[in-house]
């Protein structure tokens, strides 16, 4: 039970200091995969070595799926032939074409070497589809059934060859590779009579994905209908594959994570954030924030056109901060909602019209608000309270303006640049805050100067 | 396929628009539910109504279930007694539940009126668990066996129980209403002797969560072990429900939009983007825009204080924008990867040492980085470039200490305050840029004037 597993966890790294293998053995098969991989990856090289091999044959393999490259290096590394042999044997396509796209290539022939013919082929044929494709995330082994089978050979098939595939719920119904229906394990068991032809009670509206469709719309193709698996055609129409609901899971995981990292003015990592050092956080972060440092050149040309002004009434630069801020909170509240609905396919670029026209109702509504808010605060706080005697009503007056119209600006552009984004076949979520953030200071400081020389000069 | 949905969908608009009801019939039950309700949602009431009739039952009930409250409530309306009846008796448990979640007093009193006891019951009790728990997200129809049953006695409660049940690829050995094991139905389908107990083949080592434990939690505890669906306990470690992974995929996808909402710096929402007005839109962005507005004081205080050396060095000004800009997105960088290290439950409070050391040396490496080419950035282009005689080195030297310093900060802060939001208590999200960015501004500012005084005065 999941209480009891931190326990578990510490009463089993206790047992690995003091070397008690037999009792190691006894707690690690009550366990699951994932929880050995996590606690084997702490351990040494030749400790973590030791306790792998107490492992037994089919938990051995599911646990060094679960293992970090750099673990399963260490391990493939003190393999012998026979061992290595052995794990692959045990492991599903697509998760050898997972360990293979992470190993260098040395590592990568040594494991081809002791790898069977058939899952060799699979292999490579699994590694041709690009980068986030259907294709490269599929599995090929999948049930397949012929149409004219009965019920009950039906079940003698999937008896037959169920260890080895990834589900064995959802069945194909094939016939020169193409796919004519599905038929759940759950319909065959519900069928009285055995001698029922497939063909009979397969259902023929199938949802099915191409191989060169785009991982994260498969992924959520998924989620919607609530399969289990979806089945993969290639180019001809030809069923190729199936895509399980954990790798889908895992697919929508790594999209959010994506998201939020070009949210936050970052390139995208492969790493999670543990196994990143200074170097490579780095690197996927100062792109960006020499980009944005370069382009607040602008911001800067603004104000020294204005210098002369600031001079005069240098009260005004202490609401510059507000307004820019603002500025960029509104925006990227835009954005984020906007990104967010792209990627969850609720929102399409013929959308943008409805869509900005309720950005400039919701701006307004904020605008007129914060404005008539900080009016008060100012005349309050700065003037009152804290006896600034600078700030003059047509001081307040041309801050509050300019917060309306940098809220509306900010909107506008928030909204759309990522949709516009999307239709030129970009990631809507490279367009988020800070892009937009530069944008909005430059045009705000604008209004702000222009409604300055109208109200104060 | 997917390729003719499109397809097929503008078809059924004509269709319903030509009122060719028998053809829209046999259209229909070729198509998931989703996709008819996709389609039904967008009509009028009356034909709502009337397509909806068209559908054959359990298939109306699963249309019933994807749609929207509105859709749902103007069906409801329509329905006579029976026809209520009979689609509340399609409902799976959970999803009655979400139904009566959604709809107003009146209509609610009308469901339930119509509800079997049974049913009745289980709503009741669902009803109880707090929102986002795992008891609030689970549903109560599972498969349990008895540990001394025969593996053919557990195909036959199977084969008589299954229609009901949500999922029946695993089922679940209870006795006494106590968790005992679970075997799946994969593992009844490879013994070969049909007289072996489940006692003998069930699977003790079994993860379980409890009915109040955080519903994300439990999505991902789904996700990590790759499970169909997780056994849910209530106090007393008696079974009553399970979560399957549809509703867990809806969950993380779900906490995603949520962290996301939260670090564009708004009240996360239930509804969609499409379905709110700009006034819900409003209510859920002015209370961050309100609040950083406000704090936003601390800058102008902070300005207002060097207004004199600002007058006297009016150059400074101009990248005040600039220097609050990296700062802000320094920061956003550091906090929105640490908030969502800690939601895929990478990162915990323990580790802030270990993450705060990180993001020095990160910040380091940045801020030198930026501050070389921030330096070489003005003496070209702001210097000899656009001629601003004001930009000599000291100014150009003050300006890059301040940026290198500021990225510091801004690392340290993003990455250390939402690890404090969670030990605390709080959604680490709320911790994001907008309120990140606001206390940066003021510490960038204190530094950059502390900076000036030193190097210009």
């Amino acid at each position: 039970m999941a209480d009891h597993k931190a326990t578990i966890e510490s009463m089993l790294t206790a047992l690995i200091e003091g070397r008690k293998f037999r009792s190691i053995k006894d707690i690690v098969v009550t366990m699951t995969p994932q929880d050995i991989a996590a606690i084997l990856e702490e351990l040494d090289e030749e400790t973590l070595t030791l306790i792998f091999r107490l492992l037994p044959k089919d938990m051995a393999a599911e646990t060094f799926v679960e293992m970090e490259p750099e673990a399963q290096q260490a391990l493939i590394k003190s393999f012998s032939d026979d061992e290595l042999r052995e794990v692959m044997e045990e492991l599903y396509v697509d998760d050898a074409v997972d360990l293979i796209e992470e190993m260098p290539a040395n590592v990568v022939k040594r494991i081809l070497a002791q790898t069977d013919h058939n899952m060799r082929r699979s292999i490579n044929e699994l590694l041709q589809y690009p980068e986030n494709s259907a294709g490269s995330i599929m599995t090929t082994e999948y049930v397949s059934l012929r149409p004219n089978m009965t019920v009950s050979e039906a079940f003698m098939r999937i008896r037959r060859t169920a260890v080895n595939k990834e589900t064995i719920y959802t069945c194909y119904v094939t016939e020169d590779r193409k796919l004519l229906g599905i038929v759940t394990l759950k319909d065959l068991l519900l069928v009285s009579d055995d001698d029922t032809l497939i063909r009979d009670i397969m259902d023929e509206n199938v949802i099915a994905v191409h191989t060169l469709a785009a991982s994260e719309d498969v992924a959520r193709d998924l989620a919607k209908y609530d399969f289990l698996a979806l089945p993969v055609l290639d180019k001809d129409d030809r069923m190729v594959g199936i895509i399980t609901f954990d790798d889908a899971i895992d697919v929508l995981e790594e999209e959010a994570t994506e998201d939020m990292e070009l949210m936050g003015g970052m390139s995208p990592s492969d790493k999670t954030y543990s196994r990143s050092g200074p170097l490579d956080l780095f690197k996927h972060r100062i792109p960006w924030l020499l980009l944005l440092m370069v382009s607040a050149t602008f911001t800067g040309i603004i104000i020294t056109r204005f210098e002369n002004a600031l001079a005069a009434q240098v009260v005004l630069t202490a609401f510059i901060p507000m307004l820019m801020d603002t500025g960029g909170n509104s925006g990227s509240q835009s954005s984020v909602t906007v990104i967010r609905a792209l990627s969850l396919g609720e929102l399409e670029f013929s959308d943008l019209p409805s869509v900005i026209w309720k950005e400039i109702r919701t701006a307004v509504l904020c605008g007129v608000t914060l404005s008539a808010d900080c009016f008060v605060k100012i005349m309050l706080v700065d003037r009152m309270l804290l006896g600034n005697a600078g700030v003059t009503i047509p001081v307040a007056a041309t801050v509050c303006v300019t917060m309306a119209a940098t809220v509306l600006i900010a909107k506008i552009i928030g909204c759309a640049l990522p949709m516009c984004a999307r239709r030129l076949g970009f990631d809507p979520a490279v367009m988020a805050s800070p892009f937009i953030t530069t944008i909005v200071d430059a045009l705000s400081l604008l209004v702000f100067f222009g409604v300055a020389s109208t109200l104060l000069f």
